[in-house]
């Protein structure tokens, strides 16, 4: 007899689907460096903006702007683009998935560099698209894939800065990529806030290019799920069709805008995680780290020569801090560790002294390997 | 030269998009009966968690928990089911979309009934499926198609109770309609909670059925996008692995929940809304319409001969009165009309009353026919 799970698509029924980043429960005291979020909450600003918006309770009762538009408004004052140029998103993952709705169809191509966002090759194939997976050469500089590598991609996924390295793009690069690419590039830019460069400036100069912010990141905004995309406007008009209607809610379009605003908190709060990716940086190198240059707020590093990463791993989850570890085999000689405060710093930089002057007296480490 | 937008599916490229009801401004005096939301702000208690809440902005920098663990065992307490049966949407337009790439591959069919939730035939296209439209026969009875008509239909989306007409499918069609369905049948119970039955009984012996429930429109929160789905666990465990992972963001999770507690409240505003419906449909066929007999939070009536649907449209519009009109050939002999309170239905007839007395006196109807 057919059970209902029978009609699942073969492809979905195979798939492991994907892992995100642990998240502890609120208000615990681990220190969370997993998953890239801000150390600093966003702009007062929104909860002001919330907080009023919730005196009329009778606002959550209506359904919100289907078009996002002061949202979008003020993505677009700040792009210096057109308001038909920006799309606003659940989050950049689903402008990442609306992206391959409009422009892949089934069997289709989709490339990306590896490692990069391992979430890039389960959306292809829930969407029925075959992931082509580039590996990215950086020793010596970055390199352009050859036209032959690129031929038959119908969409491109470019993390710029990278993830889980750091290291970004230059626009002559993209500029490049854009041109020899038969399809559409997708610059994926969660962590430009805290680059030297972004892509849109090349914005009026592309029509084949999508450039994909989030607020999760350099906005302290994880919580509220916005992403915001830019590209030329017949583009954004595809987008748009297959675009849940009402898929930003009320409350994350308000504060979303609210944070948009305030640009000088912005800045304030990138600049203190740049200096605190230095110091991390600098310190780090000092004990015998190798650190890959950062444009980011994590930094990937990898353990002096008879430390495992793997074990390291552990050893700071058991004192209470969280990194990442990727089991894939071009990342499991090293961590991702996300900036945070100075304190949460200094307290990473000490539990890693601990450990290196002596791994065999921690009893933290009798645990066994979660891999 | 290709031009960016070239590279958009054909299939997207020709399809106009799904047009929402309309969304005035907040603030405006506009009486909106247009799109099915409550009358009545959510309970007291989501302002009061959400308030909470924000007393900690850090809170709002952290990624929301990705697997909605609170809302789901609300809801799995409520519908009185597993944990594991339960999955959570941004809305439940976005849970309709997840079943489609679970279940459908590319060209194979949707079946749904004609007239019903416009936004099917959408999501299907773009998805890369077949829409296999139904006519939804009812003089006499409702009746089951035959086995001719669902065959090949990988997946069924039934409305229950039925929009824009309003009636509901006993759980006996509902069970007949699932046993002859090789595939999913999924029960879109968006106003379920103003109506005499709901299939929730149904989900312990059928493991090809998924039901959808909203918290827009019994729940007064249309502003904040919350869908639950309930099916068999391991149909649940496949929409998982296609769900964004952080779909639901930290403040639509516990608004949400909070309200999910709140059912004393729940059972009070639904009582008045049902009793609002009774008060409208009444006066309504007093004043000669066919109103058809309705399990939701809306009423389809049909004007007396002589009088328009499309032009009683635009004589409330203009009076200040928005109400839903389809052009559809199926729909454009009637309206469709959410239930207000009192004072709203009140001054909706009135201004009905004005209409049906002299037409041709009212200056607001100059306006050109804007269909």
């Amino acid at each position: 007899m057919t059970s209902g799970v029978d009609y699942t698509r073969p492809e979905i029924l195979s798939m492991a689907g994907y892992t995100p980043g642990l998240q502890p429960a609120a208000g615990s005291s681990i220190i969370k460096l997993n998953t890239n979020e801000s150390p600093y909450p966003p702009s007062p600003a929104v909860a002001q903006t919330l907080t009023r918006l919730l005196a009329d309770p009778s606002l959550l009762r209506r359904y919100p702007d289907p078009l996002s538009s002061d949202l979008r408004r003020q993505a677009a004052r700040l792009a210096e683009c057109d308001f038909e140029q920006v799309i606003a998103g659940n989050g950049s993952d689903e402008l990442l998935r609306i992206l391959l709705d409009a422009f892949v169809g089934e069997g289709e191509e989709v490339g990306f560099f590896t490692p990069s966002y391992s979430l890039y090759p389960v959306l292809i194939r829930i969407r029925g698209g075959r992931p082509r997976p580039l590996a990215l050469r950086r020793e010596g500089g970055i390199y352009l894939p050859d036209a032959a590598a690129l031929r038959g991609i119908k969409l491109f996924y470019l993390t710029s800065p990278n993830a889980p390295f750091g290291c970004s793009f230059s626009n002559t690069f993209i500029c490049e990529l854009c041109t020899a690419l038969d399809g559409i590039l997708v610059v994926d830019e969660a962590y430009a806030d805290f680059a030297e460069e972004n892509a849109l400036p090349l914005l009026a100069e592309l029509d084949n290019l999508v450039i994909l912010r989030t607020l999760s990141k350099s906005y302290g905004l994880a919580s509220l799920r916005v992403g915001l995309g830019f590209a030329a406007a017949p583009l954004i008009e595809q987008l748009d069709k297959v675009r849940d209607s009402y898929n930003l809610d009320r409350l994350a379009q308000s504060a979303a805008c609210a944070a948009l605003v305030d640009q000088d908190y912005l800045r304030r709060t990138v600049a203190m995680v740049i200096q605190e990716r230095q110091h991390l940086s600098f310190a780090l190198e000092k004990l015998g780290f190798k650190v890959e240059p950062s444009q980011a707020n994590f930094v990937f590093v990898e353990p002096p020569a008879g430390c495992e990463a793997a074990k390291l791993y552990l050893g700071l989850e058991k004192a209470g801090i969280m990194v990442r570890y990727f089991s894939d085999p071009a990342l499991r000689h090293g961590l991702r560790i996300s900036i945070g405060t100075r304190a949460e710093m200094d307290r990473l930089l000490s539990v890693v002294k601990e450990y290196l002057d002596s791994p065999q007296n921690l009893s933290w480490l009798d645990k066994p390997n979660m891999f």
